[in-house]
């Protein structure tokens, strides 16, 4: 009976020391997190393209941070085959977090959708190796989905009329890929239903500009740094 | 003992059984309602008559499949007279988005309200074997009333100043009818009381449109597709 | 609108009748079984055969106000085929309490089960017409379980010394009568829970009994009363 | 957008489709573990040790379709290399109970532990393919321990009065064992809590006896079935 139990402690020792490792690398993952986070505020109230870019450049240049530490996490679960999801629930938090940020970061830029597989070549993690879950993505998608209509909010303020009516197509685009899944997962579903609320409030903003006739004409939206 | 139990045992499987199997019907029920309800969606950006009719067309397209899930249902209880309201939780939901979308479909159709009696006859189910619960009935019509101010906000911003006027018209029937009901049902009671703040949603929007001489004075509402 | 909403009005205030009607007899059937627990109680320190007797003869001249009160039930729901379920959660609770009496006051007079068709027998209901869901008989006789631990405790304080064995042997066979059942509900798997710790406490009793010498040898357990 | 949408839902339904697999799997072997515990139960109040062999000899017959069930869980998951942990909370409960009915039954024949290899080789399981997680091994054995006491009491009862001397041994080495290891986890830390309180309990059965004069005084315990 010794001997069996001497294995098994070496054996919970070894995934002990694993996810002692893991934490380590999360305690870091937070703090980039949360420093790349407050670095993208001022997008809200930056008044110019050229400020506005500034910021984005700022935030933008957390990325190698995150890459190292995700490369860290990539090097403990590669020598343990099959052990991602043993150890899942460590980063699934920060992960939300950062799909939100470079999402949110590569709309701003863009106004697209920032892709799975563009969130795993950004975070330089090899999907064969150390992949984003679905779920975390699509989790992380929905927070773009609660920034936004602060965002247009902001804008408007700032005198950019174009800006309800390209989130809000955006966000309606979105809101219409969620309904194809067949959301079984209970924490998806609960942010996906934030997502309509998300969308009628742009919606509100969006008439609001128009009804006071502060809309132009012109049919399609334009990017914001065209 | 032993052989009141066995009895027993074969009852509860059978109860588990008939379970198993309304749960099956249900989870495909789930399907078809998120599909038709997503192929609705675009009817709130739909800036043309003939799009918004397309729109119709696919949802109204899904009830086929509804009625064949609701014989399941039916079929499923018809051989246990009086067993009705022992699984009646296990539909309610389901019912109550099915209500939602076909009386909503139905009124943008015809401005008018889809009846207790259309809606069964909608999804081919007889009352003497399968009926829709008049609470049931009752909440889906609330649901519409929660989609509308949304609706009517697209709406105007698309530049339909009349539909404000036909959904304040609308809901204010609809909220009169309700008041004719002793609402001692807590949900129901709820979701009547979500009613008015939709109403009165909507009654700004009409003081938004009126105020700014957005509206015309045509007296009669007209249809959408008239 | 109106009229449909006319006719809602009266379906409505008919079942909200129906409850007030049902919920005027559970009033007094909650009575009639709080008397008759309490009048239950002293048979856990009768001391003479005599006197147990007495305490049982007092709690079964309840039964014909039950009979009178589930009749009343049964006439409502007679009424109404196919709505028993509808209004179940009003009775289920006073139910358990009503099956747990019955069948204590029945194992005190016979150490035997009563069985799920002599409940329906004593409460004077034809399963036709009013029948005890099986499940509620169930957690009825769960209830039993946990009452018999205290009863033992008491009956060996008397210088009884062959109870436990007999309440352990018919708690065991209970137990395993219930393993035979697949329990999905979750307040009747809760409760059976409870019944393996009831039969353990009584195991132990009879462990007391036992070590102390104070066991006889007699192999076959004798009823209380013979 | 939509595009990549289409292939997350074909993703999340392929795991939603694997889950529908496994929870069938779950839930006959929920069955099976129910009816072979139900089996098992008897052995409290063997009184003879060929009663007793009985007992295990019809507990053991389960063993062929607990390899059949388990053969199919390891099927779906040979399928998905790397995927175990993902869907280990599925099977991770009915795990506990396989433990404890497989060790304890090997425990009531030889009074020995079954080791975490011969639950696996028991089970048909191979474990490159599809391996029994430590964690799940010990939490099945704290089941056992608070089986004993029970065991122990009915034991005494029946006038064996050398099994606490036994079990007392047996749950003292497990404890030991127990100590080697470093216990983070909550659960089985939880559970070896209990452990000593078990340990306690035999302990004071077996002072019970000794005091009485009851036990013999010949050292070494003999296996039940020798």
């Amino acid at each position: 009976m010794e001997m069996q139990f001497e294995a098994f402690r070496s054996q919970l020792e070894e995934s002990g020391a694993v996810r002692e490792r893991i934490r380590a690398v999360i305690s870091e993952l937070d703090n980039v997190v949360r420093v790349m986070q407050a670095s993208l505020l001022p997008v809200h109230h930056a008044t110019t393209q050229q400020a506005a870019k500034e910021v984005l450049n700022k935030a933008k240049s957390y990325i190698p941070q995150l890459q190292k530490l995700y490369s860290q996490l990539a090097e403990i679960i590669r020598d343990r085959p099959g052990q991602y999801y043993r150890y899942h629930d460590h980063w699934r938090n920060q992960t939300h977090t950062v799909v939100f940020l470079l999402s949110f970061v590569h709309w701003l830029d863009t106004q697209l959708l920032l892709s799975h597989s563009e969130v795993e070549t950004l975070l330089g993690v090899k999907p064969e190796e150390f992949s984003i879950d679905i779920e975390d993505y699509l989790i992380g998608l929905c927070n773009i989905s609660s920034e936004l209509p602060r965002y247009v909010v902001n804008r408007v303020t700032a005198g950019d009329y174009e800006c309800p009516r390209q989130v809000s197509a955006f966000l309606s685009d979105l809101f219409s890929a969620f309904r194809i899944l067949n959301l079984r997962n209970d924490l998806l579903r609960k942010r996906f239903d934030g997502l309509k609320y998300d969308l009628k409030k742009v919606e509100e903003v969006l008439y609001d500009v128009k009804i006071r006739g502060l809309l132009s004409n012109q049919a399609a939206p334009k990017p914001m740094e065209s």
